[in-house]
């Protein structure tokens, strides 16, 4: 691909030029104010200083020439993604969390107990097993998504000196993450936007829009099965790598995200108690367990259908859904093992670290939860292991309820930033909804605006009664 | 709650009457042109004859009486829910289907093998995984939601005859299949949207639209959550009946909905074979089992929580996630008997029934692998069963194929009602896309709106440049 600049409409009088055919592809979900067109260019000649040449060129007398590597482009397309992550997806969760756990405690509804007052919606169990589990992914994919952009800072200097060995994995990584977080991020947001009932249906709640633009995000630069089973393939091909080879020198040459692919585990689950399942090393030992047995599975469904005379095309299109199982597992493997490593790195301030691993630990339980047949498949959890890990995560909701709004202070949002008319800092939910709603045309009599559209309408209405 | 009709603006100038404040409560999603408002009436006097008297009356001389039963009004709220289910959003989800499958057969993208063309994307397994289950929803929900009105009816017709027995079944019912059909039609027309890719985000596609309206499904005529719990009570209450009493006495007096709590059945799944798996019986007793178990949990969870000292509001908090999960095995359990019980009416239509039957087996397959591991928790199957029955779903997958577009096409809807330019009956998306675009008032040179709203605003930017 090569980017030009290339003039398609007169300036005197804005009709597309010769040869050009020109238009806007129509409306699109909250996306309308966005100029997705379609162009033709039929016999149109572009200048060649109109080529936008940072990776290659054109000269005077038509040769072509190649700047820098050819992985260049490559590393763009994978800043973007990189990029597209930090600053626009996953920020929409956080903002969602943001606004979904303020109102939370302002929200009044129904009573705990029949003498009470009507209770803060976020003291109801139900409330946080909404809320909280969203805001634990919103700092696990921080995390996450800050590993791995160090990484992509690792292997473009590495690049510069002519190393290439890091690209497979920056691929895998960087397409395993785009997929789950955007993923996770339209869940999330939908789910904030629910907990707030009614009013997340207002667009002056400012959590439409958080939405429907991060759900798209799922499908622009790399739609997330296609990305899944690009992870999938990486997978497969680590997987066979460290079978090939003796383990000592495949534990060298693996790349370091799949190295747990060599490293001996468990079988079974030595947890107990409650307690025994709030510890980092143990449940990032369980994901990787779990994502280690469904690699393995999705290379043996394989390789049976390839044994059994199947094509090897066919016997991938075959063998997608379980490839999809096993790329979710690792990408949530080392989701968790990013957050348990920057937790290593608070020693030093026990109070940030103590509110932080409570949502780590809740992170971690509820995907095992949510994945329980995951783990229970091979008996490395037995049914009574899921029962006290299930007691674990319910006992962390209390917990977790008293840091909640610290915890969304942390992201420093500003209410102008939030655009919530339920999400502001003070907590004005009602008083701001009303002074707000009071701005609608409809509702301003006097506004130049209702004068002009809306009485003229009353009116003609009104002689026709 | 008593309905009255009161004017409330001035038929002269629009304005409010004295002592009423009245205005709209402001944007909303998806939802822009229904004009929820908030009103207050300060010392307004409501003429007598403006109370709607259908249930109650006030008389002349200021007498206050009931019209009919207590129940009535009840009656009216449960009939607009399954009436809801029926004509608003069931036939949501069964437009997305539509719409997705028959775009996925006109859609090509990516090989299957290098030498072959570019493949159908519904020829991949991975798009099948997504679409096809939730065609076998559109149908199952289909039948869940007749034999929810057919119930209602009966109900009914008992009341009349002044039989309230049934009442707190078809509170439970209408609670359960109104949270489940809104929950399962909002994941899957959204499932099916992103299955378009990105013509999934052109509102052209019609699928934007559905998803946004039927979410809204999610909290209005009961909230989801407060739904499923109230089923959660009814479960809790009808377990202690069973328990309460002996099995000959309590099997007479249990609610139909919830006699298999004490239908004795199978510890282990007998299943071995993947054809196994394909039976109706076999799966629906998969399902009873496993809800079953989960009511004892919750009930368990409760007592241990009360038998500890807490009082019974706090315990009920405390387990309603454990509830929640409860509630939903439950109205999983009911779906799959219920198309069950609709595919044994199909005898006499073996080609429907076939084509029918497979889709049931999909539906509650795919519940058991979504669910796996409440299969697994108590070694009701062990994980090679589940693997068999993975199997036994992803065999069904390219069978469901071959009928995938009569089993859209038989749902009826004419073009006019899918207004979809990717789901028209004759496949023409691409022309139609074009086409439909060309009507938008950027691209319409001559077109009246254009001439009037956009060309002046295109010279006015340039005469800036």
């Amino acid at each position: 691909m090569h980017a030009f600049i290339v003039p398609i409409r007169s300036l005197q009088d804005h009709t597309p030029l010769p040869g050009i055919t020109v238009g806007d592809i129509g409306p699109k979900m909250d996306f309308e104010y966005m100029d997705n067109g379609f162009l033709q260019l039929d016999h149109v000649r572009v200048p060649r200083e109109n080529m936008l040449s940072r990776f290659t060129q054109v000269l005077p007398d038509g040769t072509y020439i190649r700047l820098g590597t050819a992985q260049s482009n490559y590393f763009a397309m994978v800043e973007t993604r990189v990029k597209l992550l930090l600053f626009e997806i996953l920020p929409s969760l956080q903002k969602a969390c943001v606004i979904a756990i303020r109102y939370s405690v302002v929200r009044r509804q129904s009573k705990l107990r029949p003498s009470d007052p009507e209770a803060k919606i976020l003291d109801y169990q139900t409330q946080q097993h909404k809320l909280f589990p969203q805001l634990a992914a919103a700092y696990a994919l921080h995390f996450l998504a800050n590993s791995v952009l160090e990484f992509f800072n690792n292997s473009y200097s590495a690049i510069l000196g002519r190393d290439f060995s890091l690209l497979p994995e920056l691929h895998a990584l960087s397409s395993g993450i785009k997929a789950m977080v955007s993923d996770f991020c339209s869940q999330g947001t939908e789910l904030c936007r629910r907990a707030c009932g009614g009013h997340g249906y207002s667009r002056l709640s400012g959590l439409p829009s958080l939405v429907t633009r991060v759900t798209a995000s799922c499908t622009y630069e790399g739609e997330n099965t296609v990305l899944y089973l690009q992870v999938a393939r990486f997978l497969v091909k680590s997987y066979m790598q460290a079978q090939a080879s003796p383990v000592s020198t495949s534990q060298r040459s693996l790349p370091q995200s799949v190295a747990y692919l060599i490293t001996p585990g468990l079988d079974r689950c030595p947890a107990q108690r409650a307690a025994d399942f709030l510890h980092p090393e143990l449940y990032t030992m369980a994901w990787a367990h779990v994502a280690v047995r469904l690699i393995k599975d999705s290379v043996h469904q394989l390789q049976t259908l390839l044994q059994s005379g199947a094509d090897k095309h066919e016997a991938w299109n075959q063998t997608t859904v379980i490839h999809l199982q096993a790329a979710k597992a690792h990408s949530y493997y080392v989701s968790v093992k990013s957050f348990a490593e920057a937790l290593e790195k608070l020693e030093d301030e026990p109070a940030i670290r103590q509110a932080l691993k409570r949502l780590c630990d809740l992170y971690a339980l509820h995907g095992i939860l949510s994945n329980a047949g995951d783990f229970l498949h091979d008996g490395f959890l037995s049914g009574a292991q899921v029962d006290v890990a299930r007691t674990a995560y319910l006992d962390l909701l209390p917990l977790i309820r008293k840091d909640a709004i610290s915890l969304t202070d942390a992201f420093d949002f500003t209410d102008q930033c939030l655009n919530s008319a339920l999400g502001c800092y003070d907590g004005n939910v009602y008083e701001r909804l009303f002074h707000w709603v009071q701005k609608s045309p409809t509702n301003a009599q006097g506004n130049p605006a209702y004068e002009k559209y809306i009485r003229p309408l009353l009116q003609s209405w009104r002689s026709k009664l």
